[in-house]
Parts: structure tokens; C-alpha cells; sequence
């Protein structure tokens, strides 16, 4: 199973796919060279006027409404209905859903006007677009949340189901679901969540293997939070005890060395 | 005295607030960052739409005018009362006053509808606030008003009374009042001048420490500039001599390691 | 001839010149931040309000259309406009030109409005602003239009006859010109492009070199790109080998230690 998810990445470093990002300002940086590291080819455009044309030109288009705006959110809506229309895979990351009515209504419009391929979030905020009970601090998840891993296996599939995608919940245990298989995913680290956007970067790097692979974007899916997550553990052995800065460092470093030999030899992955 | 100040750190370590910042894009990521690396939550949310709900749930808000406009303008008048009202501590980091119409006019009516608890600026910011000649050449100190370091004392104490605040000003040697005490902070290195953004990471820290102990804004203000100025001696002993991006990744590295025994060893402080 | 170019490092390092920017929030960061490495002072202010008013205090203007937007094109052209009238120099970045129908508006409008002092893109780029066909992959150069180092050459000419600016296009080979001379730069390394933003940081530090030597913007173009090619090679020998994180942080340590010998030293030049 788990050479079948490694081969992805191959294909990305050969296809090379254009993604396309409305995402929010806090981590755009790092987002564009996790997607250069993949071997993808990042574009960052959310003005209405061009975001419906870029996104037609590119391999899959990424929403994130970190920072949203009364003008980025025409954009995301323009964005993902071209993309839509052109055949293109949308991941959607609804960063901050239960923190605010803006977020709730926004996260609902797109859920409800866009066609979403990959929704990836963390387990409140999918909690949350599930209609369950959700405490949102922020835009990190709760600890109560976090407690039950169980409860969001049902979740990410439920949704998965209701939807019509794939739902990717990340956490110290990642999972992914298409309505029938759920995956799970242990390899991490702790620190990856002392860094800002490493959620944002798992969608950018959804978004990089569904480029390269939009006709199976749960393996996709898999494949790529396999490697940020084995990535924050290489990150971790090389350089964790220095601190924040290095630890970042090293984790851009291994995503830019990731292989499917490494993920092969490292994943540790199980149907839930 | 010193262990006074160093046990903030702790606070912010155990409580986890969530700070809300309204700040410019170029180092807002650095903001993040600082922000998670002593423990703190970051929240940036510069939609007038959510700005107000997402501060009245917040334990402090940073309101930096680095990159403003006339979107955020509102958004941070309206989190600035919205946390007034809550009892949330706002801290006010006034980036580049003196240097535009807008950037003045806007200093002004926030400093005029908003309670703010703690206003951080460099000397030719500070001074222009102030009322004083100044000669601000951009977002930096002009070489003129770093001269004088007495004169920074008396306008820190006088701006504190004025406007019912603690004021911080930073820069070689890092000036706070409360209006009656003034602290002066002989930490730090000079290569923090070489980086963007270390003054707005000094505010979000700030604010991350009045998170913690909104009870006393002064102190907790002492205790984060002390954490900044420190992890910048200890970043450049490790990588300094390395260059700039190296003495980067070692500021934060720095900080994710902070710890109240570091704070007491290392501060040089006294009253003016 | 190595000399002549390298001299100019030392006026940026006494000068400080403040660099104005609208620019990109994907490497704004970084543009700042490699602004600083080579010691002028960066200021970023988009808003029409004082977008005139920051430019006529500047040294430079740097125009970067890499996230334009409704908001920000008004800002660029009063700010070009503004740069014109005090004898700013004024450098354009035109990323993405031919992208989508609002870059290439964008492009020909700031064309036509501002007397443009240094054009610096990509070869796809700088083939489309001349008019030639170009098969633009998003923001990076598409492979065809890479192979030929030769057309580049004639289109860096023509071009900056008709514009009457100098011309800069980045790739492999950075090709300069100011319609009578053509300098081909064959310093440094691949590595560079797979981090967002190295040509952001390229003309960030061309806005630096002229805003030292406004009297001299061919020679300054020269000297600037001379500074990151040569700074990528540094980089790659002392980190590249351990990923793109770790070359990041390189490539900052060395634009932040660059002088005169070292630039002599490595220069790979030649006249077309």
C-alpha cells in the first residue's frame, strides 16, 4: 500500500504543475517554496479581473481563506468556478470555520457553489463544516477536539460522503477519506504545529499532487501529507532541538529532498 | 527585580493566548512566528466584517499600521473598540508615523478612539506622537533622534501620562513607562536592525505577554522586550558572524527556547 | 571592466537608500529583507493615499506587479508618476506579463504613464512586452523561450531602445541593456529558482544600486545582479546541497557579506 501512494510524488516532479493560490498574506511565502520544494509551479493571483483566468490555465487551484476579504472572496468564488468548469481540481482549506460569522458564511458559499475536490482542515474546523458541536480557538484546533481521534474518522468520512470529496483532517494522526476508505496517517511531529501555515502548506501540497494527479486525487491526498509529515520528522532528527528557525529550515530542506524511496521506507499508514 | 520581569514568561508559556493581529504583510509571517515560538496563538484577521469578533475572543490585540489602507484602517478602529469594550489589552505599534499624511492622521484618530494599553514605536515614531521635531526617514529611526538617549526617557514618561498608556520605545537601548517608572533595557544587538520586521515582532510579543497578565501591562511589556533584545545577543553569539539569514533562523530559534532562568541571567536593566 | 561594475556596492553600503515598494505579498519579505542585507532601507506603502508622498522621499521606486490588484494599480502609477516628477529612478518588474488580460494591461499601462528606468523580468517576460510570442507558464519563464540566449540579447536591446530604459532580463545568463551596450552575466546557479521570489529579490536590489547611483542605472543594473548571481554560487557551495531551506538562508548570509573583491573575484562577464 504504501509504494502505491509513493509513486505520486514522482509524478509531480515530473509534471511540474501550475497551482494556483488565493491564500492568505501570514503564510503565502512558505506556501509558494513548499510548492517549489515539491517540484510544482506556484502562481499567487486573487484579483477578480485575473482569478478566473489563471485558475482555467493552471493544474488545480487552492482556497484558503486565512485572511479573507470582501475582496479575495469574489475571487475564490470566480476561481473556483472556472476551475470547475475547466475540469481542474479545487483543495479548499477553511482555515479559522466556527471562528467568525464572515468564516462560517464564507466556508458555506464556497462549500455550496464550487464543486470542492480536497477540503483540508484541522479537526475543528471540519468538526465545524460537519455540523457537530466545535470549540474553535483561532485558528488552531481545541483541545477538546483534538482528544477524539475515533469521532473524527466518522467525521472526515460523513463529510466525505455528504460533499462528494476528499476530506483530509490533519492532526498528530492525519486522516483522509474519499466516503468509502478512510487512511490514517502517523508519521509527524509536534513541532510542525509551533510553526505557522504548515496547515496551509499540507493544502499546497495537496493541491501539487492533485495537479500532477487529478485523476486520483485521495491518493494524491495521501501521498502528500505523507510527505509533510515525514518531512516534519526529518526536520525534526536534523535539526528540532535548535529551535523554531531551524527546525522551519530543515523541514523546507527535506519536502525539497523528498522521495518515494524515503516515503516508502518511512510511512506508517493504516485503513482506519 | 530582574526575576520579577522574567517571570512572565511563564505565563505566556502556560496560557496560550490568542492574539489577534491587525499588521502589514511584509512581516506579519515573522509575527506568526514569534508569536507561536513563546507560545502565544496568532490570529490575523484584517476583515472589517470579522475584525471586532475575532478581537473581542482574543486575550490581546496588536494593531500595526506597517502596510495600512483604507480596508484596514476601519478594521482597526473596529477591533481596537471591540476590545476596548471587552477589557482586552491593545497594543499599538505605530510604524512609520511621521513619514506620510495617512500614516499620521491615522496614528492619530487611534490614538484618539481607542484605549490603547501599550504603544511601541521606534525613537522617531515615538517622537513624532510625541509632538516633537522629528525626522523620520521611513520606517527606521533617523540617525539624528537615536542620539539622544535622555531625551527618549523624558518623552517616553511624558507620552506615557499623556496619553493614560505604557510606552515603549525601542531601539539600542529599549525605553518603557508606565509614567511614573521608566525601565531601561541595555540588551540587544545591533544586527536586529538588519532584519524587517523586529520591531513588529517586538509588538507581537508584547502583546502575547499582555495576553498573559493583562493585569499588569507594564511589567509584561518589560518581559517581552527583554525576550526580543536577549534571544538577539544569544542568536548572534550562535550565527551572527554567519550573515543575515542566518542570524534569522537563530532569532527564533532563540525564542522558542526563552525561559525565565535565560531572562534573569542575561538582563541589564535599570531605572532611569 | 569587473572593477567598474563592482565599485558600486560601496555606494549602496554608505548611501542607505530608501527603497520604496509595491510589491507582491508572496516575497515581499524577502525583498525587504534583501534590501536591508545590502544595506539600504526598505519601505513598503501601497495605498494611494501616500503612495506619491513615500515615492518623493525615496531614492528609488520598485514596481511589482506580481499580486496587482484593483487597489494597488492606481497606487503604482501615482507612485511612478511621483518618482518621475522628484527624478527618482523608477524599476518594473512586470511579473506574470502575459498571464492573463489585467497583467498585460497592467504592464502596458505603467509603460505608457511612467518613464520606466530599469525593466527587469523573466526572458517570457521581457519576449512579451516586445512584442514577440511567448508561451508565459504563470509567473516563471516557459522552457521554450529559455533555450535561446541569443534572441534574448536582441530582445534586451530592442526593447530598451524603444523604452528608452535599461533592460534586464534574469535566467541562466542575466542579459543587461541600455540599447547601445549588452552585458551577459554568466554567474549563478540553478538553485535559485526554486525559491519564490529570487526575481523579486533581483530587482529589489537593482531599485538599491540605482537609488546609490541614480547618475548611473546601467552600471548599477549590472552590479545589482552581479550581487545575486554570485551570492546564489556562495549559497549553493555552503548549503545548497542540504536543501532549499538551508540555501534560502545562505543566499541572505551572502548578499549580507557581499563587497567589491568578491564581486571582482567571482564576475563572469562579457559585452554581446
Amino acid at each position: 500500500m504504501k509504494e502505491r501512494y509513493a509513486a505520486f510524488i514522482q509524478r509531480v516532479r515530473e509534471k511540474k504543475p501550475l497551482v494556483h493560490h488565493i491564500t492568505n498574506y501570514v503564510s503565502v511565502n512558505d506556501c509558494a517554496n513548499i510548492t517549489l520544494a515539491i517540484s510544482a509551479s506556484p502562481i499567487m493571483a486573487d484579483a477578480l479581473e485575473e482569478a478566473a483566468d489563471i485558475a482555467r490555465i493552471s493544474s488545480a487551484v487552492v482556497l484558503n481563506m486565512g485572511t479573507l476579504n470582501e475582496r479575495t472572496i469574489p475571487s475564490m468564488l470566480a476561481a473556483g468556478k472556472a476551475a470547475n468548469q475547466a475540469g481542474v481540481p479545487v483543495v479548499f482549506d477553511p482555515v479559522g470555520a466556527g471562528a467568525s460569522q464572515l468564516r462560517n458564511q464564507t466556508a458555506a458559499r464556497l462549500l455550496d457553489e464550487v464543486k470542492i475536490g480536497v477540503l483540508r482542515g484541522n479537526i475543528s474546523e471540519i468538526r465545524f463544516l460537519a455540523g457537530r458541536q466545535s470549540e474553535t480557538k483561532g485558528v488552531d484546533a481545541s483541545e477538546d477536539d483534538l482528544q477524539n481521534t475515533e469521532d473524527a474518522v466518522t467525521v472526515a468520512k460523513t463529510l466525505a460522503v455528504r460533499l462528494h470529496c476528499v476530506t483530509a483532517i490533519t492532526g498528530a494522526v492525519d486522516i483522509v477519506s474519499d466516503g468509502k476508505v478512510v487512511v490514517c496517517i502517523e508519521n509527524g511531529h509536534p513541532m510542525l504545529s509551533n510553526l505557522t501555515g504548515t496547515g496551509c502548506m499540507c493544502s499546497s501540497l495537496i493541491g501539487s499532487f492533485c495537479g500532477a494527479a487529478p485523476d486520483a486525487t485521495f491518493e494524491a491526498t495521501v501521498a502528500a501529507l505523507l510527505s509533510m509529515s515525514i518531512a516534519g520528522e526529518i526536520a525534526f532528527e536534523k535539526a528540532g532541538h535548535a529551535g523554531n528557525g531551524s527546525f522551519r529550515m530543515a523541514l523546507h530542506d527535506a519536502v525539497s529532498h523528498m522521495n518515494a524511496e524515503t516515503l516508502t521506507g518511512r510511512a506508517k499508514i493504516h485503513e482506519a
